[in-house]
């Protein structure tokens, strides 16, 4: 029986036999984190054939491939070897130059955080201004949000990507700029909003400092030549981003330095060693219990067969408030996409939209829509308290995610509110049904540390390349950013008054915006 | 023909010949925003068809209900009185109460911010603590950040929501308690959340000043008696929260009082300006120049007939970072319901998820979905540039905003990518296709400013009630949300070694977190 003919007949089933019989049957462990993955629509009958897949798939193959350095980037024949970055004995030569990139940027953290490296008065900087975007941006700023009470103190970290000038000129606000380092990250050194905020920026430091103000600056790249010429003196330093790491998956790279620089010396490598033995576990852990296998596999299920076209990631944790918008652009980029590296179409549906909030916050925001709309939207829960000495927050925190998952998967029918509630209207009461059937994952851990975020974010990177094999999409390029660029380019010349534009709607709305 | 008919029909035309027959003919402007609503599956036959839903469910009447003070909110026998926070001349007397709630609020705000009122030791307030979750935090918290630039000198504004002991902790860090100032919202007072960080931050507040620690609270609230009993004192502040103002529609009552001290003093007057604003061209322009009318007929349009399950914000600002969060509550707990106030099911589709972010920020993440995924998500486009004194910024950011909404409708098809790039070999040109067809909305301003921000929320308010009255849901209340904390508190006992949990999941998860 297909994939297909599985999600058919397990659509028709109760949701709640299915889940009572596999109940404590479907518990995942990897390093630092448990996983329950028994509330999903799915039987032994469907995870064997999920587990099929996996092998005509060749999954274990597709692990093999990205740690030994092949090419799993085939449009642009590359490895992909973000995990060298973190990696404690890299095994080739590629994978510990790789490695080495990250101990340069180190060591160079090390020196300004310590006061050794000073501004070119000799004073030590009192400020780290981080401009990049995207996957230049995310990673550095889930980080440090994370671990914001464990940063050094008397040095301040702001961050800067958006082309609104209002975003540089809030991050430089009250700032010295006699004192303050300029951390600019772009892989490709031709980042339109990254190149206009570090142009300003330099504008602002050169009006304090003159002739030094490259010494302010510290430019994270692949392509050291262009940074280099933006230089335009050897005052600067040049850290190397390697080319065989992609920018949603540079988290690792030196592209982290701000955070290296601002935040205590032991959490970076913490982050990293997580990451590490989250790499160990993938690669040794067999099918039914690798994590990130398991859970590729339940992207692959939702998305292409239960046709759940999102995913809602639900973090308990105030550590992981920007946890969502990282892992946006970790899925939704790397496999939002509908053709392979052979030019054919996938003929399914791939990555489901990625979005979500923080718990218990969204308990009084969109929960009502996910208990009570018609749409089902599976979630995912991460319950990792950011500080546990507080017992009465903790368990209040851990009982209201436990409680959600449950009524998402139960519900409540009009039985059961008239039976515990007989004295409502009628009317009332059939507005407090809830419809139930509502799948989740419940990922937890007792506390978030830096390990454990750095286990998880491997984690999810690696389901990402899985699901990726899965739906047959190469999960390292990304051909569609780049129409906007180009058309946003000719749009330029329309908006100061040249050509018009050829698009009738953005032709009129060009003629409102110069009014 | 019925809606359902016109949207089979119109998904099988195409979009780009849809859309030229509309190009520059549905542009609505309203206070402060000029709207083009021409990209949409939608021609002359199936508007028609919408004007005549829109007469048929009575908008005009819902409108008038609103604003005379009628039962609007049936389940809950209430007014929905939001917008006399904001009224210019209140039209009768319930209203007034209400406008005069937010008078007394500002006059106590004006005390504190120029130093008239101080800590009971004499000195003037260095800090102010906001906490409050959901419907009392969204709202102050997106102010603050959207005019962060316009805050006053020497007054740190710091919020607290979650439950997780570690956000209290972040939002007291380095503050002095003796000079602080705690302002609670809650419209119950008995919001767990709020109650817990106010117990906490109580505890800090009497450490360092004993007795008087009251002095250092406000609490605003519709349930006065609670909040006095808590604070055990006549110390302490107590404002008003009406009764008739929803949680996520209170962003223009007291509940925002810590906006009104912390920033400049014409911020929250022009913002509640904007609204007013707002209001009467809700009252006044007719349905097809309405815009809060023609949003709804969108919303009700691409749910319930075109099948979009979901709509991405993309608001191109920096002041409006906050914005998705905002309108996700808005939207998705008004909305997000299956069952009328008559106690039966509504039978389609109703509010559409909502996510987004800021751009040019998302053009690195998802916006490679938002092209290339199988998924057709419609999109809405807030162009508003937080800062115009650079032109190139300014310039940049609106040709990419331009961009993304003309490629999102028009696509590139395989033959456009072999003419353009001829070299290519063809599974590459393959990967460049855009199959197009996303419908989007098209809102812009010159510039983001307090009167603008107003005057949006106010129409995204207006709306929500719309799209909720052609869906046949009350979109005042929100009994969804009530099911998970009573289980909540049912685990907490379970969590703490008490009766075993009856859910056979949530018993295992509770055995392995206990472990």
């Amino acid at each position: 029986m297909s994939l297909k003919h599985h999600a058919d007949r397990l659509k028709a089933e109760s949701f709640k036999t299915l889940v009572k019989a596999r109940a404590g049957k479907a518990m995942v462990s990897a390093p630092g984190w448990q996983a329950d993955l028994s509330r999903h629509y799915l039987d032994e009958a469907a995870e064997t054939e999920l587990a099929k897949a996996a092998a005509e798939k060749d999954l274990g193959g597709a692990i093999e491939r990205l740690f030994a350095g092949e090419t799993v980037n085939p449009s642009e024949g590359r490895a992909a070897l973000h995990w060298a970055l973190r990696a404690k004995a890299p095994a080739f030569e590629a994978a510990s130059a790789v490695r080495d990139s990250v101990k340069t940027a180190d060591a160079f953290a090390a020196r300004i955080a310590d006061g050794h490296a000073t501004t070119p008065s000799g004073k030590p900087f009192s400020a780290v201004v981080h401009i990049g975007i995207g996957g230049s941006d995310f990673g550095p700023r889930l980080v440090a949000d994370a671990f914001h009470d464990q940063r050094l103190p008397k040095l301040e970290l702001r961050y800067c990507a958006n082309l609104d000038p209002l975003d540089l000129d809030l991050a430089l606000e009250g700032l010295d700029p006699t004192r303050t380092l300029i951390v600019g990250v772009s892989k490709s050194f031709g980042t339109e909003e990254t190149l206009y905020n570090l142009s300003r920026a330099r504008a602002w430091v050169k009006a304090a400092v003159g002739d030094k103000w490259a010494h302010h600056f510290v430019l994270v790249t692949a392509n050291p030549p262009r940074a280099i010429a933006w230089l335009g003196t050897d005052d600067g330093t040049i850290l190397d981003l390697p080319e065989t790491v992609g920018g949603r998956f540079s988290i690792w790279s030196a592209g982290s330095v701000a955070c290296s620089i601002a935040l205590e010396s032991d959490v970076m490598d913490a982050f990293r060693a997580g990451a590490a033995d989250m790499d160990a576990h993938v690669q040794t852990a067999p099918v039914g219990e690798n994590l990130a296998i398991r859970l590729a596999l339940l992207d692959y299920w939702n998305s292409s067969f239960m046709g759940f076209g999102a995913r809602a990631l639900l973090a308990y944790s105030r550590r992981l408030k920007l946890l969502p918008a990282y892992l946006q652009q970790l899925e939704m980029e790397s496999n939002g996409k509908s053709v392979g590296p052979d030019g054919e179409s996938v003929g399914m549906e791939t990555a489901p939209l990625l979005w979500g909030g923080e718990g218990t916050i969204g308990q009084h925001s969109y929960h009502q829509w996910l208990h009570q709309s018609p749409a089902i939207m599976p979630t995912e829960f991460v319950l990792a308290p950011g500080a546990t000495d507080d017992a009465e927050g903790v368990t209040g925190l851990t009982a209201h995610a436990l409680a959600q998952a449950e009524v998402l998967a139960n519900g409540r029918t009009l039985e059961e509110v008239r039976a515990e509630e007989p004295e409502l209207p009628i009317e009332i009461a059939a507005q407090k049904v809830h419809a139930g059937g509502r799948p989740s994952t419940f990922l937890h851990a007792p506390s978030l540390d830096p390990y454990r975020l750095g286990s998880l974010i491997a984690l999810f990177e690696h389901r990402t390349y899985l699901a990726g094999i899965l739906w047959g999409v190469n999960s390292f390029d990304q051909w569609g950013v780049e129409r906007g660029k180009t058309m946003a380019g000719r749009l330029k010349t329309a908006l100061s008054g040249g050509e018009k534009a050829d698009d009738p709607v953005t032709a009129s709305l060009i003629a409102h915006l110069n009014d």
